[in-house]
């Protein structure tokens, strides 16, 4: 099991989302509540789109984050209007950079709660439809960075949705195939620096949870004394694998089988079917 | 909080005790039962005593233990008559190898579960007290160090117990005199190679648990059928924070303020007295 | 034997100076040229002042900083007016975050490069002298950073030349007094945010290299073909251990016992004598 | 480039040879003499067999070998009768124990020194060669650890030379219909536990060093004032990419494109051709 979390809107310091809330990124890799596990002490990483480039920076340790020093020192000098961050769980590969997410690629990032099942039944058969460019650019051994590059292979780039729907169908094909009973279980966010895409589903329609924050001009008028509603731009999204914070109202559960898109203009929410 | 543990016996794999009961000191990094946080992900050590020289090894690292693959090579690999090993959870100062326990000076090894309470405040004014000798010797930040190399300087290797005893007397006359109203809370184990101590003392008379096996001919016979005790040695015997394993009768608390001696002959139990 | 390097001017991107030269400080971690060892693989440390907060972000790490993909990441995507870099060969002490300059205190930053000679021998009469008030802060086990808790005890954010002319004279008679005939040799650097102060001493009068950049008016008149001189602000300058590029009339060495102040309005060059 | 050592005797503290010689590997990590690169700071693995389990230990990390000193403990208070040890500088893989020598599969190791030219190219290709059993295995990025499964794929276990001899024959092969002139450069070390096998080949027929030390017997004569030659047992052999000692006539060159059987009874040295 991990945690993830997703934010997009003004720019701010990250430690805003990963430290400065009740039950923050960073608590919950000591403390989760939703998940299998409590702990989530076997990596983490972050990454951001910033001003001077159009790759995102991507800072990964395999530390449990809730101790790591140079984490809190970056999230409390570096702001961004775009990040991504991750706390993990191993269930089972090793505990190392390659395998923190989130993975990149240009200017894509990705990170992923859940696993791909039996995962060593069917590991070489789907490496096999990664494309030849991008095999050599696998450095880990994780399943959530095979699904990455299956997911680049199909088209992630110029269709995520599609992209991400095809790949999810390739490995429950390819798991079906192998008599595994429910082959994936997953939340997923990825982003190319623009929008962010968050989705959720698994083989056996029991989601890990997965929750998308309310649109900020309704906080704003349902809490007027919290002084940071009041600074948050109206664009301003988080979603995220647990709420990090208690607040009535503030958290919408992304529904099964389901992915949203944040971007410019109206936020969107669609069924997702494997293809 | 910490969890630590002491062997004393045949010699045996260090992962007997390390790994291979239910509730094995490992499984207690994730998930203590007894303690005041259920994770001790800052580190962890273990030192053990050799057939090649007086000198223990000590093995420590800042990686959490479950998943730390170099602590389980070593451990499936090395046999000792004598270790102490310990899991950490950081009250406040750096994750950092030299802060892990065991700590060690010429053949003594030394860990502890506890703290000094408002160290900042104290800490000067007893790291004075050292002795100019062994004050370069301190490498790390921690309380339990500083506590040992306290020990050192008022006779730990002459008299262990009277040591530890004027140890704990000065830290309590220390905090005291600076208002401070329960100076010191600890479990201790210390060892020179042939003997083990272990002490358990709270200024406040409510210390951290301890508990010592029961002599292993005693569980032989309440327990016939398990081959490990079969195997045992009849003076093996293992002191450690939390039981290791669910075992009715094998378990006995130290008690509050007291202390054991392991050592060739018969066990003993003292009442500890700071002076 | 360590290298260091400062930068104050016109915001820039760390990695201009840490990687993007020919003989970066980066490429320093692997092939020193003028010090005693090639190799300075013991950690690595970054301090770096922003627009979001006066006390400066500080990243270290104990890898070797050829290969520390995280400082490649953090360097290549921060922008900073001011900031303090040191690559680590340790002289003996633990390989540990806490040992890794810059260290910092409030708004400070230091970086050394030297030694106390047979510190053991005067550290413990030197602790002592730090103000009880900061002992605690001291979280490692370098001549280094006592040496930086030390300037601070004698008035470093007041009057910085003083403070380490202070601490350098209280060095040298306590050494002296245990019969070391040189006790210190160093190259410091020390920031506010605003100014930086660089030293070269030692008490043998053959100091370990340091220069500063010629200005950067001057270079542009010398190398108008030149891009990068071309943005550089007037105010830019460089202060480093040994020269990133190589570029006649580029650097200038600091003379013996002399610190130089890096400020708005004219840089200054001064004599240094320890009191 | 890269460094390793290989040792089969009479059972020694590993210490003995990673630290205890005028040339050590350790030594090497800093200060290799005969490679590309003096620095060979990228990680270490030492993996040796002993009395308690068929399946050798391997303890790998991504520190620099010089400063280490968790491997400084277990090197003086383990013995082994066989072990292989490795000091790594990356090629351009990422530095992480996965990535760290030797490799283990069952009771075998493996440790190399070289490169695959133009890995990249040819990593897919090679890739699918393994056999799927063995695929999920592996679980780091380097060429080496994909020369061990492809070794393994074409009959390791059951015959040695011929495996790698096929392996090799395998990488030109695939490397040439490539247009990549000289594909494979290497000295490889590997061990089942009872003998010790060591290639030496590179498509061009330059390859990188390998040494194996002269027959004890010979030695003692050579110098009946060496109290450690007295102490070896007539068997003792070590294999080693540069010399660990200066000592006339004590080193052999392993002879360009061959390969050595170090075993009970009269070791061998045989002609090397790919298959």
């Amino acid at each position: 099991m991990c945690r993830w979390l997703a934010y997009s809107g003004s720019p701010i310091l990250l430690d805003e989302l990963l430290y400065k809330t009740d039950h923050s990124l960073i608590d919950q890799s000591l403390h989760a509540r939703l998940g299998v596990e409590t702990t989530n002490g076997d990596g983490f990483g972050v990454g951001w789109y910033g001003a001077t480039s159009e790759t995102p920076a991507v800072f990964r340790s395999i530390e449990p984050a809730w101790n790591d020093r140079n984490l809190r020192e970056v999230a409390s000098h570096v702001e961004s209007p775009l990040f991504l961050a991750h706390i993990r769980a191993s269930t089972g590969t090793a505990v190392q950079q390659t395998n923190c997410h989130p993975f990149r690629f240009g200017k894509w990032l990705w990170v992923h709660n859940g696993l791909v099942r039996e995962f060593p039944r069917v590991k070489r058969e789907l490496a096999l439809v990664v494309d030849e460019s991008l095999y050599t650019d696998i450095e880990g051994s994780t399943d959530s960075e095979l699904l990455f590059y299956l997911a680049l292979t199909l088209g992630l780039e110029d269709d995520p949705p599609g992209a991400v729907e095809r790949m999810v169908g390739l490995v429950e094909e390819t798991g079906r195939r192998q008599g595994i009973e429910h082959p994936i279980q997953m939340t997923i966010g990825t982003a190319d620096g623009t929008n962010v895409w968050a989705f959720r589903y698994s083989s056996e329609g029991k989601s890990r949870s997965l929750y998308y924050s309310t649109n900020v001009r309704t906080l704003r008028e349902m809490y007027p004394e919290r002084p940071r509603l009041q600074e948050a731009s109206d664009e301003s999204r988080i979603i995220v694998s647990e709420p990090i914070v208690e607040l009535a109202g503030a958290w919408n559960e992304v529904p099964e089988s389901s992915y949203g898109l944040v971007c410019e203009g109206v936020d969107q929410l669609h069924p997702f079917r494997p293809r």
